[in-house]
């Protein structure tokens, strides 16, 4: 994740990802913000406070769930066209560390981009002290909803 | 999820899981309620509103797998002793509806309970009117850390 | 799966699926039977031997899962035309108890029927003496491939 | 996977591996050989016949799924002592191409090495004339149960 990626800054690039982020109630109540954007690649980040943590102080595996679910979505929309609307359908996580430390950090990026289904990966990292800890993994079907903006709130319910 | 099921209020069942509950920061900032418990069963509600959601107004996937998250693990803890901490390894989540209502229900359910490894499963309803739709369901696995307090922030990182 | 359900033997029912079941080289290896389908619902069965075990002599995870496998798509393929293919996009299967005993049955469900996506679980027991004993769950995603009939070897790739 | 690799003609390392997938009736009747061994690393191969073939005459999900199972599972135990036993989960697999071609490979390797868990994941490849192209990923949990040998078969049942 490097050359190719915008920072958030960049607020050209990408620009129905970046609308359709700022749309996520749920990202803004978690403090969590859209860090980085490649073809098939995002980052988002979140700093640590009380209102997201499990029962040791440590980041809720609900909260580390909910920025790999929008990292691997982000990544497979960069991949779609603005007039879609992208779709998680399935996710599977690991944790394989505890989540201890001041910053979460989610990287998602597309395996397979198929048509209508892009199959992706994301590791999230705990940043304590200077290291950089994978706390999680998680293995991510997403769908591609062609024709149906991700903007105006459909009338029915998406048939998938 | 009947007869055995213990609501909320009797606060003398199954103290050490509503304490633990309680300590979830997260759970809290996402106005999730623990509203049920039995042995090996645990209930999880949380009310719409716009922190929650994501880009269409549904609830965000993050909080149905926030609250499917914690009421598998409760489920679990309601099997191992008060002296015992409790810890997600991973969970699957498939959604299988777009989660459009007005609450949210997680029921987490123990299917095979080993010592050390508990095998759950939880669905998760949206209520729209007066129907519950199935909108989630996920398959996890959680592990019992004995001999660990819940309560106490331990110094050291649990080994897994 | 009572009364809905119909024996391998009723060949007049879901004609395409036993076709497909019956030109998998591997159920055959393995020895495995389609043993019952109905609307959404498929029942796959296969007999211990020595060709089919772990290390230990159990029922190798390998064999658990193909035949959940198979069992959850043929669900879905009964709820598909004809016409169309069916396709495992992924599942994640947990091993709850050791895979012991003289016979292994795959009981597979539609969870959730899409128009391009069905989701799916499947139990299997292990008959031990006169017990079944849940011996895996799963929980998988299966899609449809409208207008490609799954007799003819297709050219191309079916792309997702 | 490359300097630490040893091929399996290396009998002397990791002796315990190779005797235990030596066991597995399955991988034979497959014609599934272990092919290299590293430390947390583990490469098994299998050439493509009639017998492993789903019904458009691809390699079986179960096929790939099975060699992604033994592969994350003997990763996993090259990393464990000789006189524990190895213990898969759970996994998930996404099959992320058709499995069409003349040779199937996966590697499987430990993300996390804990003392009761492994977290693995596995890239299953097929070989079509001569490239390789990603068919499958996935990513499982793995258990160590300690004190009881692979060799002999265990009285009772081992209670996770």
């Amino acid at each position: 994740m490097k050359s190719k990626l915008h920072s958030a800054k960049n607020a050209a690039a990408f620009h129905h990802v970046r609308e359709s982020f700022a749309r996520q109630g749920l990202m803004k109540h978690l403090g969590a913000e859209l860090t980085a954007l490649g073809s098939g690649e995002c980052e988002i980040r979140v700093r640590h406070r009380a209102e997201l943590t499990q029962q040791h102080g440590y980041f809720h595996g609900g909260v580390t769930a909910s920025i790999a679910d929008s990292a691997t979505g982000y990544a497979a929309y960069t991949m779609m066209p603005a007039d879609s609307s992208v779709l998680a359908v399935e996710y599977k996580i690991n944790f394989v560390a505890p989540a201890e430390g001041s910053l979460l950090i989610a990287r998602g990026r597309v395996l397979r981009s198929g048509r209508t289904l892009k199959i992706c990966a994301a590791d999230v990292f705990v940043v304590n002290g200077k290291q950089e800890i994978l706390c999680a993994t998680s293995l991510s079907t997403i769908m591609a909803l062609p024709g149906q903006s991700d903007i105006s709130r459909p009338r029915h319910r998406p048939v998938k």
